[in-house]
């Protein structure tokens, strides 16, 4: 049991396009937030110059972020959840269609182990 | 050789009352990415009712993020930077004095390995 569950993935050979445009990332990142039932409080989305594009979804359930490199067709994203509601594997899922990724990898940790929280010996003041 | 490096952190047995501050949270985050070397671009902090803040900072070397449980005296941190300019062991520093954390664990990862982005086999398009 924990507090947060986080995704951290990798997409690799993603159309290059794609991955330089802010409109795209932006748009790929809401629907794929939307399809895993997660509520978007903010966004802030921004192209780098000469290529790349970062991206932060804050969502009332904890954030999705992109970071890509489109001279790599390589895209981070990460995903942090809190509660039962959010489909981190839908919201995956969709991403993988939006940025036209023929592989990935993901990898998958818990963050706030109740059993480290709750240890005897280190009271919650 | 890589991309970007992560530093995935949790700061245990911190200060309740700091933890559920938006605004010292945001300046504690802020002042650990200076201290770091980071360019902040955007930054995001909301409170969560009843207790806890979750923020991101956007830097130009790409993101920092922060979820907090003042109920669990516990805080997640997100470091996510690329190139050699950002001292990510400064910003995990200071952020411990800001939080008032007694403990923390810390793990780092790569992000976007070269050797795999450049693997024979999957050409670039």
């Amino acid at each position: 049991m924990a507090l947060g569950k986080q995704h951290i993935i990798e997409f690799y050979d993603c159309d290059k396009d794609i991955l330089n445009s802010v409109t795209q990332i932006e748009a790929g990142m809401k629907a794929a937030a939307l399809a895993g039932n997660a509520s978007i409080v903010n966004a802030t989305f921004h192209h780098f110059s000469p290529h790349g594009v970062s991206g932060v979804l804050v969502i009332k359930e904890s954030h999705l972020t992109i970071h890509t490199w489109p001279e790599y067709n390589y895209a981070a994203v990460d995903i942090f959840t809190c509660g039962e509601t959010i489909n981190n594997e839908e919201i995956i899922h969709i991403l993988k269609i939006k940025l036209k990724s023929k592989r990935i990898e993901s990898r998958s940790i818990l963050r706030g182990n109740l059993e480290v929280l709750k240890k005897p010996g280190k009271p919650l003041t």
